[in-house]
C-alpha cells in the first residue's frame, strides 16, 4: 500500500474546484480518498459552519466522481475541519490517498502508513465522559491495525473529529434525563476534546488506562498524549479518528515525525523536528526545501496561569476576541515562520494534546 | 548625557505600581522622564480606551512625584501607547529617561541617544494631508538635532503618536467646511499614520522631499521609511515625535539597531538584527542572554494583495476580527520567538513604514 | 395563480428538515417554488459563508425533489440570504410559492403577487457603478411585468441579492485592468447595495431615471427607494431580483404593505403598518394575531451623523462589533417587540433604501 | 433632604468635561455629589478599562473641586459603570446629589430618596459565596436606613458595584490556598453579580433568608430581586450598593417606579411603567414628555433554554460576540423606542435579577 497526501488551497468552503481538477486530470481516483483534513475560515467556535459546509462540498464532488451518495461518502472517509486561520495562516485541506503499490515496498524502510476508524454517535451526555474516552480508544486500535503500524512508537499523528452541540441539543438532552457536563456549548467542545485526546493517550500507553479517565478529564493536566489532535464541530456526530504513522507495510516517498512543543514560544521544538525529517539546519526553511512538505499539523492552547515565559498574556481576560483564536495566530505564524508555509493545520483547544500550555507538531514531507 | 530605558509589565492601564515602586526606590528620577511607550491592552483601534487611561494614570503618578500637574507633564514627556497585545504579547511600557553623566562619554563609542518633539495641534482635515507631512518632518528635525544624533544613518527608530477622531469629531470638522480626508474613524488613522510616515521619510532623506507629499499617501507604496513607527489614538491632538539613535555625544550601557521586514514571515530580518547586536546566533536567544533586551519596536501589516508567500491569507476579510489585530498577533509571535521576550511594542497599521505587506523592526539592547 | 409564503426555522444551515418535512407532507410542492428569503446565523460580512451553505442545502433539497440539478434549481430560484440573527433575531427562511388557482381571484381584491429575475453576471467593476444600477432597474422592469403588478404604487417590497467579493477577487480585476469602486471587500459590498437600490428606485419611479445615476451612489442620500431592500454575498453573481407587492390577477388570503422608518427609534412606523394590515392597536401584537404574519422585512443602519434622537451612538466607532450587526440587533428588536416575532428578516447596509440613518419595514400577512 | 439626578453625554471616558460644565456654572455643588451611575464605550466584559477610566476622571474632577483626595472622593461616592453602549444606546452618567433642604417636604407626598453603603473589600474566593451574600444584605440595610426608606416596598432600585478579577487574580488566589467559585473570569463576575442579587432579595425580604443562600447561586432561577440591578469590574474592590426609593422623609420633584420584564420582548413592561409614571399612553412618549426623564436602569439576559417565545435565538451560541452585547443591544432598542431615550442604564447578566431570561426596569423621572 502506498499512502500520498494533497494539499488544496480554499478560499470558500464552496469551492472545491482544487480537488474537482485533480479528479478530472486523473491525478487522484477518487475512490482512493480515505481522509481529508483541512483549516475553514470560520471561526472554529460553535456557530462556525464552514466545516460542516465543506464536508458536503466535498463528499458531493466526490461522491459524483465515484457514484456513491454523498452520505456513503461521509459514512466512508473522515472528513476534519477546523475552523479559524488566524493571521498568516492559510485555508487549505489535505486529501489522504491509499493506492495498492505494484512496486514492492522498500525493504525495512519504513513510509508513511493511515488507518481510519469512526466510533458509534455519541451524545451531548457522552461528551466528556467515559464513554467518549473509551470509544476513542478502541477507534485509536481499529485505525493503528488498520494502518498495519506496529507500535504505538510508530505513531505520530491521531486527528480526531468529534461532535460540537449547539444550546438547543443540550437543553433537549437535559430535559430528556441526560444532562450534559456542561450547559455552555463552548465548554462541552472542551470536554469533548479532553476526552478524546485521554482515550488516545490511554490506547497508545502514554498514560496508564487505569488513569485515562473521566475524573482526569479537564482536571489533571500532567496526563496527555504527545501526538492527538482533536476538534470538535456541529457538523459531526461520531468520532471520526484518523492515526497516521510508519510501518515497513507501507511504501512510497512520504514520512512523518512530531514533537512536543513545551509552550507557546518553542521554537526549538520546530527546528528539531525539521531536522529530524532532513531538512538543512538555518533559521528557515528554502523555499525550494519547502516543497518537500506535505502537511503539517499544530495543536497549542493559551497558558492556563495566564503567563508565558514570566509575563502576563491577555488571551483569557479578552471578551471580544476568543483565546483560540489568539493562540492559534501567534503558535501558527511561528511554525510557518520556520518552515516557510502558511497552509498549516493549526487548531487550538489542546487539552491534554502536549503539556499544559504547550502543544504539539507533527509534519508529513517527500523523505530527505 | 545618558539615555536609560525602564521597562514595566502593566495589567490594568489604572495600576502604574511599577514605575511608582521604581521612583519611590530611587531607581527613577520622575524629573529625567522623557518619553513613554507602551502597549496597552484595549484593541488597538478608534474606540480603545486604555491608551488615553494609561496616559492619565502615568501623569498623575510623575506630575504627583515631581509637582508638575498632569497636563504639564503631558506637554513635556510623549506618551505613545498602542493598543492590542494578541496572542503571547505582553502589556508593558518603556521608560526613557535623560540624565546628565557624570563620567565622560566614551571617545568614538556611539551610545543611545534620544530626542522628543512635538508638532501643532492637528485637526481632522490635516490629518494624511500636506500640513501633517510638513509638521511630522518638521519635529523629526527637532527632535534630532535635541539628540544631538548627526547623520539621518544614526537614526534607528522613530516613534510617532498622531490624534485620531471619533465619527462626532470628523462630521463637526466637515459641517465646519474643513472635511477630513475620509468619513470614516479607522480610515482616517490610517491616513494619519501614512501621512506621519511620510514626513518621517522625507525628514530622513529617505524619501525625496519632492515625492514626500500628499499625493502619495496611502497611494505609492514604494516610498517608506525604515525607521519610522507610527500610532494613532484619541487621546492625543499633536504629533508626538520620538526620535532614538545613536551618537557619540551620549554616554551609557545602551544601543540600538533596525531591521527592515520585507514581508510577515521575515524572521531572518530578527535574527540578522539580534546578531547585529551580538547575541549568540541560534533559533532563540538564551533566556540570560535575553534580559539584555531593554525594548523591541515592530511594525507590521497585512498584506494588501491578500497573500502570504504566495498563499492566500483570509486577514482583509474578516469581519470579526480587525486585520490590525490579526497581523499583530501574528508577526508579534515570530519576534517574540526569536528574541525570547513578549514585551513587545508591536503595532500594526505600517502604511509607508516598512515595504508593503513587510515592516520593521528596532531592538534597544545593552552593548554586547 | 396563488402565492404563498412558508416560514421555516433554522439553526444549522446544513439543516434544511423542514422544507423537507414540508415537502415529503405535501404541504409544499417543490416545483411551485419561486424564490426564498431567509436570515442565516452569520456575521453577514464578507466571510459569511452560512448564506452559500444555505443556498446549497436548498437547491440539493429541492433537485432531489424535482429532479433538477442543483444548479437548474439555483438559475431558476433567487436564494436570497442575508447573514446575522443578533439579540432577540431567529434564523430563518422564507420560500415562496405560486400555484395556479383553480378558484378565480376575488374580482377588484388585489392578492399577494410575486415576480422574479436575473440581471446577467456581475463582475467586481460593475459593482456601484451604472452597469449594476441598469441591469437591476431592467431586472425590476422583468420582475413586475412577470408579477402582473400593475403600477408601481402596488410594489412594496422589493429584494435584490448582489454579489459580493474577497480581496482574491478585487485584486484580480484591477490586475485585469478593471478596478474596483474601492478595494475594500466590505465597503465594496455597500457600493453595491447603493447602485442596486437606485436601480430599483429609477425602476419604480422613486427616483428620477436622470438622477438614479452613478455620480449619485453613496453620495447623495436623499435618493431612495421606499421598498428596496437589498442584500450582497460571495455566494451570488448576478443580481436576483424578487418584487413583491398586490394585484388583481392573483387571489389567495395574503396581502402585504410597507412603511418607512424615519430613524432607528420609529416604533410608529411599525404600530402604524401593523394597523394598516388590520391588527388590533395595542402595544404589541397578540400572539394569536401575530400567527397572522407570515413574513417581515426590515432595512436599517446606523446614522452616518453619529447621533440617535441627538444623542450619541458608538456604532461606527466600533472595532469590535461591525456597525451592521448593531443595528441589526437594534432595529429588529424593536419590530419584533410590537410584532410579537422574531423570525424577522432584518437587513443592514440601508444606503438609499430608506432615508439616511432609517429604513423600510414590510410585512406579509393573511388578510384580516 | 432633596435628591436630585443630573445626567450626561459621554464620548471618551477621560472627558468630564459635562459634569466640570455644571460644577462650575454653579448648577451642581460636588460636595453634595453620592454616587454616579453610568454607561461607558467599552465591552462591559472582563478586559472593560473604561469603567475605571471614568472612575478615575471623575474622582480627579470631584476632588478637584472639593479639595478632597481622589481615593477620599472614591470611598465616600459609589462610582457604578457598566461598560457596553450596543446598538443605539448613548453612553453616558448620572450624577446623583443630595441637599438640604429650606423648603419643608410636602407632608405625605413621597419623593426620591437615596442612600449608599459599601461592603468591606472582597477577595476572589469571596465572590459568589455566602460571604458576599450576607456583606451585600448588610449593605442594602444600612443603604436603606440612610435613605429612610420606611418598608421594602418603598424601594424600587437597588444598584450593585461589585468586584471582577482577572486571570492573574484567580490563579494567585488558587494558589494561596482560597481558590475562587470558577477560574474562569468572565464567569465569576456572573457568579459575583448573582450572589450580590441573592443578598439584595434576601435584605429586602422578596427571597426567605434561608434561601438567599449559597447553594443556590446560579441554580435556583425562581429565586431573584425585583428590584437589584449588579455590574462587576475590575476597578472596584467592594459591593458598593446604592439603594433608591420613595419616603415622605425626603422632597423634591422626583420619583422612582419599577416592573418586571417577563422576557427581552415584554414591552407592555415599559409601557406599564411609563403610565404610572403619569406619561400619555401612545407607543412612544413623546420628545417633550420624555424630557421628564431623568435616568432609566434595565437588567437583562439572554434566555437559557435558547428560545425568545418559542422561536431560537443563537446569542448563547455565538463565538464572535458575547451573548451580553447581544442582549443589551436588543432590549436597550425596546426600551429606548418607548422611553423615546437612548441614554439608558441597560446592563446583561441578570442572574436571579428578575426571572430567568427577563429582567427588571426602574425609570427616575419628574413628578407628573
Amino acid at each position: 500500500m502506498r499512502a500520498d497526501v494533497h494539499r488544496f488551497s480554499l478560499t470558500d468552503p464552496g469551492d472545491v474546484s482544487g480537488l474537482a481538477a485533480a479528479i478530472a486530470a486523473g491525478r487522484i481516483d477518487p475512490a482512493t480518498i480515505v481522509a481529508v483534513i483541512g483549516k475553514t475560515p470560520g471561526n472554529g467556535l460553535v456557530n462556525d459552519y464552514t466545516r460542516g459546509y465543506l464536508t458536503l462540498s466535498l463528499a458531493l464532488l466526490i461522491g459524483g466522481a465515484t457514484g456513491e451518495t454523498p452520505d456513503a461518502v461521509r459514512a466512508r472517509v473522515p472528513f476534519v475541519f477546523s475552523g479559524g486561520v488566524e493571521g498568516v495562516l492559510s485555508p487549505h485541506y489535505s486529501v489522504f490517498t491509499v493506492v495498492a503499490d505494484a512496486a514492492p515496498a522498500q525493504p525495512g524502510v519504513p513510509a508513511l502508513a493511515v488507518g481510519v476508524a469512526f466510533t458509534p454517535e455519541l451524545s451531548p451526555s457522552d461528551i466528556g465522559r467515559q464513554a467518549q474516552i473509551d470509544a476513542t480508544a478502541a477507534a485509536v486500535d481499529a485505525a493503528m491495525a488498520q494502518a498495519k503500524i506496529a507500535t504505538p512508537a510508530d505513531v505520530h499523528f491521531v486527528q480526531v473529529k468529534g461532535p460540537a452541540f449547539t444550546l438547543a441539543d443540550i437543553v433537549a438532552s437535559a430535559a430528556a434525563g441526560r444532562p450534559a457536563a456542561t450547559d455552555n456549548p463552548g465548554k462541552l467542545m472542551g470536554f469533548g476534546r479532553a476526552a478524546s485526546a485521554l482515550g488516545v493517550a490511554g490506547a497508545l500507553g502514554e498514560v496508564p488506562a487505569e488513569r485515562a479517565v473521566e475524573s482526569a478529564v479537564f482536571k489533571d493536566f500532567s496526563l496527555f498524549s504527545a501526538v492527538a489532535s482533536i476538534s470538535a464541530g456541529v457538523e459531526v456526530r461520531t468520532n471520526e479518528v484518523i492515526v497516521v504513522g510508519l510501518s515497513t507495510a507501507w511504501s512510497g516517498p512520504l514520512t512523518i515525525g512530531h514533537r512536543t512543543m513545551a509552550d507557546a514560544l518553542d521554537i526549538g521544538a520546530v527546528h528539531a523536528l525539521a531536522g529530524s525529517l532532513g531538512f538543512t539546519p538555518g533559521v528557515q526553511i528554502a523555499a525550494d526545501e519547502a516543497a518537500r512538505i506535505r502537511a503539517a499539523f499544530v495543536k497549542c492552547e493559551a497558558a492556563r496561569d495566564g503567563l508565558v515565559r514570566g509575563r502576563p498574556h491577555t488571551m483569557l481576560n479578552d471578551g471580544d476576541i476568543d483565546q483560540q483564536r489568539h493562540i492559534r495566530g501567534a503558535v501558527g505564524a511561528i511554525v510557518a515562520s520556520v518552515l516557510n508555509d502558511t497552509a498549516l493545520f493549526v487548531s487550538g483547544g489542546a487539552e491534554h494534546q502536549g503539556p499544559d500550555g504547550g502543544g504539539t507538531i507533527a509534519v508529513i514531507a517527500e523523505r530527505h
